[in-house]
């Protein structure tokens, strides 16, 4: 029943909770920031990468799975990959459109996998990762992609307009009801939290604080770009909202009316 | 991403959830019925079994994991288990406490890997099953345990008065909210259902038809033991007035007032 990928060897691993939101007005992420290297080794890293020239092109970066590998992807993206072909260092930051950026973030995953793989394998660690990439070039549509630990990639559509990385299941219901593409920017937003509250009252591995991105679709700017602390009156507000709206909700429904059969 | 235990190679598997709550007043179980050999082979088998002389003693097992284990689990204990000391032919039905019944359960799934083992693992099969084993016998209290694929187990207490098995994680929020040890027994089993609802909403491998049971305490008897059909009007009627009271919930909760930092 151990976690997979809390292997203190390894350093710390990001049991994580993030989840990206493309409604008809833009985008939301959400990111959680514990990681851990083992239960008793808990640390606070930001886990959601925003690269942006306001106006010009925004990206959001937001990672599950073990830190070192996620990290490392990130820095060789930053210090680019060279193109051999062109010659050119390819950064998200340079990239020509959404898509060509998230295969070069593939394409970090893969160089990573090939320099990482045989030492992880053989201290039996999973090459584990997942992100969620998200943004607008100008020119480009806004996007939403989730790659996967082999570098492929899948976007978020109209039909389920949201994606999740790392522990998805406890906060997938609240999304399932309540977002589709014609959500309010802002209620996708606290749909989110609402879904992060879920989370991490069934879940120690995923913890306060949280950072969210809001994105206005052809901005290509954040319009939000938010640190939620502990003790943040809202956040807290949010939660016990929900918890009495809960209660509320299962107490208004009447009892099974059941008898033995036969 | 395929789900593990889906090998059709060794015929089907029980994606399954199931969830034992104990309360002050009794004990109810529910599990599901769905069960796959691939996504392309869905059927429907029970995972719920009782075992019952009424006012003597109940017995049930609600098993999750590969199906053709969890079932030569369930035929090893009703040949009966002979102990080498006593000659006897250990059943859970002529167990003396319900500790001693766990206890014959942990034998069998242990009996079971030592002659399974080495096959499944020849075809990198893992040895998947769990149960919940839940009842009492006259002079004894009603208990509740969850065996784990080692043979080992818990005993559900007070401070979280429910275990769960399967895919658990989509339904545990409600749980953790809604229940406690003084929740009436038919609210107990209201959120039970709520927290099916939940699970077979965000996977598809947990489906209808529902087993329920419900053991008043000291009863030694099912006061309730009913199949919940896709059909039926109360389930269905409980599912929108959930969708409708979430709903309801997130749209009385404001809008996240947060201006750009700095």
């Amino acid at each position: 029943m151990a976690p997979e990928t809390a292997d203190s060897c390894w350093g710390h691993a990001e049991m994580t909770y993030c989840c990206g939101i493309l409604v008809r007005d833009g985008l939301v992420m959400i990111a959680d920031t514990r990681t851990n290297a083992g239960l008793d080794n808990i640390s606070v890293f930001r886990k959601l990468h925003v690269f942006t020239k306001p106006g010009e092109r925004i990206m959001a970066v937001a990672s599950a799975g073990n830190l070192a590998l996620t990290q490392s992807v990130l820095s060789l993206l930053n210090e680019g990959l060279e193109n051999p072909e062109t010659g050119e260092r390819e950064t998200l930051i340079n990239a020509p459109t959404m898509f060509q950026a998230a295969q070069r973030l593939g394409r970090a995953i893969r160089l990573l996998a090939r320099t990482e793989g045989s030492a992880l394998q053989a201290a039996d660690v999973k090459f584990d990762l997942s992100f969620l990439f998200g943004g607008q070039i100008k020119g480009d549509r806004l996007r939403l992609f989730m790659m996967y630990s082999a570098g492929n990639f899948i976007e978020c559509t109209r039909d389920t307009p949201y994606l999740q990385i790392g522990e998805h299941k406890y906060g997938k219901p609240v999304l399932d009801r309540a977002i589709g593409h014609e959500t309010d920017l802002y209620d996708a937003l606290k749909v989110g939290l609402i879904s992060f509250d879920s989370t991490m009252r069934s879940n120690l591995s995923v913890g306060m604080p949280l950072d969210v991105l809001v994105v206005r679709r052809d901005d290509c700017a954040a319009e939000l770009s938010h640190r939620i602390e502990p003790d943040e009156p809202y956040f807290q507000d949010l939660r016990q909202r929900w918890s009495m709206a809960l209660r509320a909700a299962h107490t208004s429904i009447p009892r099974p009316p059941y008898r033995q059969d036969g």
